[in-house]
């Protein structure tokens, strides 16, 4: 595993516009960020992923797009398995 | 474009095992199906996918997943931008 672990952005329940510009923050100093996220919140990366490609337009692109589960225990004690997405936006190679 | 148009799964609003179902049989005869979906539908694609591929273990796998975004015009005549995603699932060659 990578030890930068500020290369990723895990959406959470703050307005998008937060996870946009952290996104863009990142990718100045960094080649590549991740944006994870889980559940309910997988639509708003893909809106996010977006955004930042559109704001940006044409330094970076969307490299890698990769769904997958994750099981976690609720409050009743079940698992329940969650949708994960993780988006990675890299700078364009012009 | 193809015009095999039923190799595609539209995501709505109906319970998410219709579309589970639904990718199931047409994977039956077809060697790769797409779930769409866009806007806040695009966390029950994923669902929906990663359900398909663990009930049918190991038989299918994800081929690709891509992003992107759609304009449209709204109720109140705005353009109005959302995210669009398309899961492919084909026949896992072993």
């Amino acid at each position: 595993m990578s030890n930068n672990t500020n290369d990723t952005i895990y959406i959470g329940k703050k307005p998008l516009m937060t996870y946009v510009t952290s996104t863009i923050v990142q990718l100045a100093t960094k080649p590549d960020v991740t944006i994870k996220a889980r559940g309910l919140t997988t639509s708003i990366a893909i809106d996010v992923a977006q955004v930042v490609i559109k704001k940006t337009k044409p330094a970076f692109e969307i490299s890698n797009v990769s769904i997958g589960s994750e099981s976690l225990v609720s409050s009743d004690g079940k698992n329940r398995d969650v949708s994960t997405i993780e988006i990675s936006i890299k700078r364009t190679t012009a």
